[in-house]
Protein backbone atom coordinates (compact mmCIF):
# COMPACT_ATOMS: atom_id res chain seq x y z
CA UNK A 1 0.00 0.00 0.00
CA UNK A 2 1.24 3.98 -0.96
CA UNK A 3 2.19 5.58 2.02
CA UNK A 4 0.04 7.91 3.65
CA UNK A 5 1.03 10.69 5.70
CA UNK A 6 -1.56 13.12 7.72
CA UNK A 7 -0.32 16.58 7.71
CA UNK A 8 -2.08 17.11 11.28
CA UNK A 9 -1.94 17.02 14.78
CA UNK A 10 -5.76 16.90 15.38
CA UNK A 11 -5.90 13.10 17.63
CA UNK A 12 -9.65 13.18 15.79
CA UNK A 13 -8.59 12.60 12.27
CA UNK A 14 -6.16 10.16 13.07
CA UNK A 15 -9.33 8.44 15.42
CA UNK A 16 -10.93 8.79 11.95
CA UNK A 17 -8.43 7.82 9.62
CA UNK A 18 -7.94 4.43 11.89
CA UNK A 19 -11.63 4.21 11.57
CA UNK A 20 -11.46 3.80 7.89
CA UNK A 21 -9.21 1.03 8.13
CA UNK A 22 -5.92 3.41 7.47
CA UNK A 23 -3.49 2.05 10.53
CA UNK A 24 -0.16 2.41 8.99
CA UNK A 25 0.11 6.03 7.71
CA UNK A 26 2.64 8.98 9.36
CA UNK A 27 1.76 10.99 11.08
CA UNK A 28 3.67 14.79 10.45
CA UNK A 29 2.23 18.17 11.48
CA UNK A 30 2.66 21.42 9.49
CA UNK A 31 4.83 23.63 12.17
CA UNK A 32 3.92 26.76 9.80
CA UNK A 33 2.11 29.78 11.06
CA UNK A 34 -1.66 29.75 9.76
CA UNK A 35 -1.61 32.71 7.46
CA UNK A 36 -4.45 33.25 5.44
CA UNK A 37 -6.49 36.11 4.75
CA UNK A 38 -9.86 35.77 7.25
CA UNK A 39 -11.37 38.19 5.18
CA UNK A 40 -12.86 36.15 2.64
CA UNK A 41 -15.49 33.36 2.36
CA UNK A 42 -14.96 30.61 4.37
CA UNK A 43 -14.70 27.72 1.71
CA UNK A 44 -11.75 29.92 0.40
CA UNK A 45 -9.74 30.18 4.16
CA UNK A 46 -10.43 26.65 4.75
CA UNK A 47 -9.12 25.55 1.68
CA UNK A 48 -5.88 27.51 1.20
CA UNK A 49 -5.48 26.39 4.93
CA UNK A 50 -5.46 22.84 3.94
CA UNK A 51 -3.23 23.08 1.06
CA UNK A 52 -0.36 25.43 2.95
CA UNK A 53 -0.17 22.29 5.56
CA UNK A 54 -0.22 19.82 2.83
CA UNK A 55 2.56 22.15 0.75
CA UNK A 56 4.83 22.58 3.83
CA UNK A 57 4.49 18.80 4.98
CA UNK A 58 5.67 17.48 1.46
CA UNK A 59 9.00 19.88 1.07
CA UNK A 60 9.98 17.76 4.07
CA UNK A 61 9.17 14.29 2.79
CA UNK A 62 11.47 12.55 0.64
CA UNK A 63 9.73 10.14 -2.20
CA UNK A 64 5.83 10.34 -3.30
CA UNK A 65 3.98 9.70 -0.44
CA UNK A 66 -0.12 11.02 -0.23
CA UNK A 67 -0.10 13.58 1.86
CA UNK A 68 -3.46 14.38 3.44
CA UNK A 69 -4.17 17.49 4.86
CA UNK A 70 -7.31 19.52 6.77
CA UNK A 71 -8.35 22.47 8.64
CA UNK A 72 -11.64 22.97 10.34
CA UNK A 73 -13.05 26.44 11.63
CA UNK A 74 -16.38 27.55 12.92
CA UNK A 75 -18.11 30.35 11.09
CA UNK A 76 -20.72 32.04 13.00
CA UNK A 77 -22.10 36.13 12.46
CA UNK A 78 -19.57 36.40 9.56
CA UNK A 79 -16.26 35.66 11.82
CA UNK A 80 -14.33 32.36 12.57
CA UNK A 81 -14.36 31.23 15.70
CA UNK A 82 -10.91 29.32 16.36
CA UNK A 83 -9.61 27.45 19.21
CA UNK A 84 -10.46 29.70 22.19
CA UNK A 85 -8.07 31.42 24.06
CA UNK A 86 -8.58 30.98 27.50
CA UNK A 87 -12.01 29.66 29.42
CA UNK A 88 -13.47 33.40 29.61
CA UNK A 89 -13.07 33.32 25.35
CA UNK A 90 -14.50 29.66 24.98
CA UNK A 91 -17.55 31.20 27.58
CA UNK A 92 -17.90 33.75 25.00
CA UNK A 93 -17.74 31.53 22.09
CA UNK A 94 -20.16 29.59 23.62
CA UNK A 95 -22.89 31.78 24.99
CA UNK A 96 -22.88 32.88 21.35
CA UNK A 97 -23.52 29.55 19.53
CA UNK A 98 -26.33 29.02 21.95
CA UNK A 99 -29.35 28.79 20.85
CA UNK A 100 -28.11 29.56 17.15
CA UNK A 101 -27.35 27.46 13.96
CA UNK A 102 -23.61 27.95 13.25
CA UNK A 103 -21.32 26.38 10.35
CA UNK A 104 -18.67 24.33 10.42
CA UNK A 105 -15.87 24.48 7.35
CA UNK A 106 -13.64 21.92 6.81
CA UNK A 107 -10.88 21.99 3.68
CA UNK A 108 -8.83 18.87 2.33
CA UNK A 109 -6.41 18.35 0.27
CA UNK A 110 -4.64 15.41 -1.03
CA UNK A 111 -1.62 15.90 -2.59
CA UNK A 112 0.54 13.72 -4.35
CA UNK A 113 3.80 13.99 -6.91
CA UNK A 114 3.05 17.50 -7.38
CA UNK A 115 -0.52 17.34 -7.56
CA UNK A 116 -2.97 18.97 -5.29
CA UNK A 117 -6.96 17.71 -4.97
CA UNK A 118 -8.61 20.45 -3.06
CA UNK A 119 -11.78 20.43 -1.54
CA UNK A 120 -14.05 21.95 1.39
CA UNK A 121 -17.61 21.17 3.05
CA UNK A 122 -20.05 23.38 5.20
CA UNK A 123 -21.71 21.17 7.73
CA UNK A 124 -25.07 23.70 9.98
CA UNK A 125 -24.86 22.26 13.24
CA UNK A 126 -28.25 23.97 15.69
CA UNK A 127 -27.48 24.51 19.46
CA UNK A 128 -30.08 24.57 21.98
CA UNK A 129 -30.65 27.31 24.54
CA UNK A 130 -27.61 26.73 27.05
CA UNK A 131 -27.52 28.18 30.44
CA UNK A 132 -24.65 30.14 31.69
CA UNK A 133 -24.35 27.58 34.57
CA UNK A 134 -24.31 24.51 31.88
CA UNK A 135 -21.78 26.40 29.71
CA UNK A 136 -19.70 26.57 33.08
CA UNK A 137 -19.74 23.09 33.43
CA UNK A 138 -18.98 22.25 30.06
CA UNK A 139 -15.97 24.33 30.42
CA UNK A 140 -14.81 22.41 33.64
CA UNK A 141 -14.88 19.43 31.77
CA UNK A 142 -11.63 20.85 29.55
CA UNK A 143 -13.16 19.49 26.42
CA UNK A 144 -13.35 22.67 24.83
CA UNK A 145 -10.29 24.35 24.74
CA UNK A 146 -8.78 22.69 22.13
CA UNK A 147 -11.51 22.65 19.54
CA UNK A 148 -12.92 25.32 16.86
CA UNK A 149 -15.57 26.58 18.53
CA UNK A 150 -15.01 25.87 22.00
CA UNK A 151 -16.46 22.40 21.48
CA UNK A 152 -16.49 18.98 20.59
CA UNK A 153 -19.01 17.25 18.90
CA UNK A 154 -17.63 13.90 19.69
CA UNK A 155 -17.34 14.38 23.05
CA UNK A 156 -19.66 16.02 26.07
CA UNK A 157 -20.45 18.62 23.88
CA UNK A 158 -22.89 16.42 21.62
CA UNK A 159 -25.36 17.10 24.09
CA UNK A 160 -26.14 20.62 23.01
CA UNK A 161 -26.14 19.65 19.23
CA UNK A 162 -30.17 19.89 18.55
CA UNK A 163 -29.49 19.57 14.76
CA UNK A 164 -26.72 18.59 12.43
CA UNK A 165 -27.38 19.30 8.78
CA UNK A 166 -24.17 18.21 6.67
CA UNK A 167 -21.36 15.73 6.74
CA UNK A 168 -21.77 14.81 11.00
CA UNK A 169 -17.82 13.87 10.28
CA UNK A 170 -16.82 17.26 8.91
CA UNK A 171 -17.83 18.92 12.12
CA UNK A 172 -14.78 16.48 13.63
CA UNK A 173 -12.57 17.44 11.18
CA UNK A 174 -12.90 15.32 8.28
CA UNK A 175 -15.66 15.52 5.80
CA UNK A 176 -15.17 11.83 5.38
CA UNK A 177 -17.58 10.56 2.40
CA UNK A 178 -15.05 13.53 0.03
CA UNK A 179 -11.97 12.23 1.61
CA UNK A 180 -13.00 8.61 0.64
CA UNK A 181 -13.93 9.45 -2.70
CA UNK A 182 -10.48 11.59 -3.29
CA UNK A 183 -8.48 8.76 -1.91
CA UNK A 184 -10.12 6.28 -4.07
CA UNK A 185 -8.93 8.55 -6.97
CA UNK A 186 -5.17 8.17 -5.99
CA UNK A 187 -5.69 4.40 -6.16
CA UNK A 188 -6.53 4.30 -2.30
CA UNK A 189 -10.11 2.34 -1.43
CA UNK A 190 -11.84 1.84 1.67
CA UNK A 191 -12.45 -1.55 0.81
CA UNK B 1 -24.96 9.38 41.96
CA UNK B 2 -28.53 7.20 40.99
CA UNK B 3 -27.92 4.22 39.85
CA UNK B 4 -28.41 3.87 36.14
CA UNK B 5 -29.57 0.36 34.37
CA UNK B 6 -28.63 0.21 30.06
CA UNK B 7 -31.24 -1.95 29.19
CA UNK B 8 -29.56 -2.54 25.64
CA UNK B 9 -26.84 -5.15 24.54
CA UNK B 10 -25.70 -2.59 21.94
CA UNK B 11 -22.00 -1.70 22.61
CA UNK B 12 -22.46 1.38 20.26
CA UNK B 13 -25.09 3.02 23.25
CA UNK B 14 -22.86 2.02 25.92
CA UNK B 15 -20.04 3.59 24.26
CA UNK B 16 -22.10 6.83 23.90
CA UNK B 17 -23.25 6.48 27.67
CA UNK B 18 -19.49 6.58 28.94
CA UNK B 19 -18.87 9.42 26.16
CA UNK B 20 -20.78 11.29 28.44
CA UNK B 21 -19.46 9.99 31.71
CA UNK B 22 -21.88 7.79 32.64
CA UNK B 23 -19.53 4.93 33.17
CA UNK B 24 -20.95 3.09 36.53
CA UNK B 25 -24.00 1.77 35.01
CA UNK B 26 -25.14 -1.53 34.93
CA UNK B 27 -26.00 -3.17 31.29
CA UNK B 28 -28.81 -5.29 31.10
CA UNK B 29 -30.40 -6.34 28.32
CA UNK B 30 -33.97 -6.97 27.91
CA UNK B 31 -34.44 -10.73 26.17
CA UNK B 32 -38.23 -10.78 25.16
CA UNK B 33 -39.57 -10.82 22.06
CA UNK B 34 -39.34 -7.63 19.93
CA UNK B 35 -43.74 -7.53 19.90
CA UNK B 36 -44.86 -4.89 17.90
CA UNK B 37 -47.50 -3.92 15.16
CA UNK B 38 -44.71 -3.13 12.20
CA UNK B 39 -47.77 -1.68 10.86
CA UNK B 40 -47.99 1.83 12.53
CA UNK B 41 -45.83 5.16 11.91
CA UNK B 42 -42.26 4.62 12.62
CA UNK B 43 -42.15 6.68 15.50
CA UNK B 44 -44.66 4.31 17.53
CA UNK B 45 -42.93 1.54 16.72
CA UNK B 46 -39.67 2.55 18.32
CA UNK B 47 -41.60 3.99 21.11
CA UNK B 48 -42.95 0.96 22.18
CA UNK B 49 -39.93 -0.99 21.46
CA UNK B 50 -38.11 1.11 24.01
CA UNK B 51 -40.87 1.19 26.57
CA UNK B 52 -41.36 -2.80 26.18
CA UNK B 53 -37.48 -2.82 26.81
CA UNK B 54 -37.68 -0.49 30.12
CA UNK B 55 -40.62 -2.50 31.80
CA UNK B 56 -39.43 -6.13 30.37
CA UNK B 57 -35.92 -4.58 32.41
CA UNK B 58 -38.05 -2.32 35.43
CA UNK B 59 -39.69 -5.97 36.30
CA UNK B 60 -36.30 -7.83 37.35
CA UNK B 61 -34.96 -5.04 39.02
CA UNK B 62 -35.29 -4.55 42.90
CA UNK B 63 -34.49 -1.11 43.79
CA UNK B 64 -35.71 2.16 42.19
CA UNK B 65 -33.14 2.69 39.33
CA UNK B 66 -32.99 4.52 36.55
CA UNK B 67 -33.63 2.84 33.24
CA UNK B 68 -32.87 3.93 30.20
CA UNK B 69 -33.94 1.74 27.16
CA UNK B 70 -33.87 2.76 23.09
CA UNK B 71 -34.51 0.95 20.15
CA UNK B 72 -33.43 2.03 16.59
CA UNK B 73 -35.18 0.99 13.08
CA UNK B 74 -34.18 2.16 10.06
CA UNK B 75 -36.96 3.29 7.79
CA UNK B 76 -37.20 3.37 3.98
CA UNK B 77 -40.25 3.47 1.29
CA UNK B 78 -42.95 2.59 4.37
CA UNK B 79 -40.80 -0.47 5.14
CA UNK B 80 -38.57 -1.06 8.67
CA UNK B 81 -34.98 -2.17 8.00
CA UNK B 82 -33.70 -4.15 11.01
CA UNK B 83 -30.54 -6.10 10.96
CA UNK B 84 -30.02 -8.54 7.88
CA UNK B 85 -30.35 -11.52 8.05
CA UNK B 86 -27.66 -13.03 6.11
CA UNK B 87 -25.25 -11.46 3.35
CA UNK B 88 -27.40 -11.61 0.75
CA UNK B 89 -30.02 -9.72 2.93
CA UNK B 90 -27.47 -7.00 4.01
CA UNK B 91 -26.81 -6.68 -0.19
CA UNK B 92 -30.15 -5.98 -0.73
CA UNK B 93 -30.78 -3.15 1.84
CA UNK B 94 -27.29 -1.42 0.45
CA UNK B 95 -28.26 -1.93 -3.00
CA UNK B 96 -31.93 -0.15 -2.34
CA UNK B 97 -30.56 2.32 0.40
CA UNK B 98 -27.91 3.84 -1.95
CA UNK B 99 -28.36 7.10 -3.62
CA UNK B 100 -31.70 7.56 -1.53
CA UNK B 101 -32.80 9.68 1.74
CA UNK B 102 -33.92 7.07 4.42
CA UNK B 103 -34.66 7.83 7.95
CA UNK B 104 -33.84 6.60 11.43
CA UNK B 105 -35.66 6.54 14.17
CA UNK B 106 -34.87 5.89 17.97
CA UNK B 107 -37.40 5.46 20.61
CA UNK B 108 -35.59 5.96 24.40
CA UNK B 109 -36.99 5.70 27.61
CA UNK B 110 -36.24 6.76 30.78
CA UNK B 111 -38.47 4.80 33.49
CA UNK B 112 -38.17 5.79 37.44
CA UNK B 113 -40.55 4.34 39.85
CA UNK B 114 -43.36 3.93 37.43
CA UNK B 115 -42.68 7.19 35.50
CA UNK B 116 -42.01 6.27 32.37
CA UNK B 117 -40.71 9.42 29.93
CA UNK B 118 -41.31 8.06 26.34
CA UNK B 119 -39.76 9.94 22.93
CA UNK B 120 -38.44 9.81 19.62
CA UNK B 121 -36.37 10.86 16.72
CA UNK B 122 -36.01 10.95 13.34
CA UNK B 123 -32.85 11.81 11.26
CA UNK B 124 -32.77 11.69 7.43
CA UNK B 125 -29.58 9.94 5.58
CA UNK B 126 -28.57 10.06 2.29
CA UNK B 127 -26.47 7.53 0.85
CA UNK B 128 -24.42 8.55 -2.55
CA UNK B 129 -24.79 6.16 -5.53
CA UNK B 130 -22.60 2.84 -4.40
CA UNK B 131 -21.08 0.51 -7.02
CA UNK B 132 -21.91 -3.55 -6.32
CA UNK B 133 -18.43 -3.98 -6.07
CA UNK B 134 -18.42 -1.70 -2.95
CA UNK B 135 -21.43 -3.49 -1.44
CA UNK B 136 -19.66 -6.47 -1.33
CA UNK B 137 -16.55 -4.83 -0.15
CA UNK B 138 -18.17 -3.34 2.62
CA UNK B 139 -19.84 -6.62 3.52
CA UNK B 140 -16.50 -8.37 3.45
CA UNK B 141 -16.08 -6.37 6.21
CA UNK B 142 -18.84 -7.97 8.22
CA UNK B 143 -19.44 -4.58 9.96
CA UNK B 144 -23.21 -4.15 8.10
CA UNK B 145 -23.92 -8.00 9.86
CA UNK B 146 -25.25 -6.57 13.38
CA UNK B 147 -26.80 -3.22 12.11
CA UNK B 148 -30.07 -1.99 11.34
CA UNK B 149 -30.28 -0.96 7.59
CA UNK B 150 -27.04 -3.29 7.08
CA UNK B 151 -24.64 -0.38 7.88
CA UNK B 152 -22.61 1.55 10.93
CA UNK B 153 -22.71 5.15 10.25
CA UNK B 154 -19.86 5.09 13.00
CA UNK B 155 -17.31 2.80 11.44
CA UNK B 156 -16.48 2.23 7.48
CA UNK B 157 -20.23 2.99 6.65
CA UNK B 158 -19.24 6.70 7.25
CA UNK B 159 -18.03 6.44 3.62
CA UNK B 160 -21.36 6.05 2.02
CA UNK B 161 -23.01 8.95 3.92
CA UNK B 162 -23.36 12.13 1.96
CA UNK B 163 -25.28 14.07 4.19
CA UNK B 164 -27.03 14.02 7.61
CA UNK B 165 -29.73 15.66 8.69
CA UNK B 166 -31.32 15.19 12.37
CA UNK B 167 -29.26 13.98 15.33
CA UNK B 168 -26.09 12.29 14.29
CA UNK B 169 -26.21 9.99 17.43
CA UNK B 170 -29.79 9.33 16.64
CA UNK B 171 -28.29 7.11 13.93
CA UNK B 172 -25.76 5.51 15.98
CA UNK B 173 -28.60 4.34 18.54
CA UNK B 174 -29.30 7.47 21.23
CA UNK B 175 -30.65 10.73 20.42
CA UNK B 176 -27.83 12.72 23.16
CA UNK B 177 -29.12 15.74 22.90
CA UNK B 178 -32.87 14.64 23.93
CA UNK B 179 -31.48 12.08 26.03
CA UNK B 180 -29.58 14.50 28.79
CA UNK B 181 -32.39 16.55 28.93
CA UNK B 182 -34.55 13.61 29.67
CA UNK B 183 -31.80 12.47 31.96
CA UNK B 184 -31.55 16.04 33.60
CA UNK B 185 -35.21 15.97 34.34
CA UNK B 186 -34.41 13.32 36.39
CA UNK B 187 -31.52 15.26 38.24
CA UNK B 188 -29.21 13.04 36.65
CA UNK B 189 -26.75 15.95 34.75
CA UNK B 190 -23.79 15.13 32.53
CA UNK B 191 -22.18 18.48 33.85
Amino acid sequence: MMEIILASASPRRLELMNMLGFEDLTVLPAVGEENVDLNQPPHEIVRQLAMNKAVEVSLRCGGQPLIVAADTIVWYNNKVYGKPEDEEDAFRMLRSLSGNTHSVFTGVAVFRGGEMDLRSEESRVTFRELSDEEIRGYIATGEPMDKAGAYGVQGKGAVFVEHLDGDFFNVMGLPLCTLAQMLKQQGVEVF
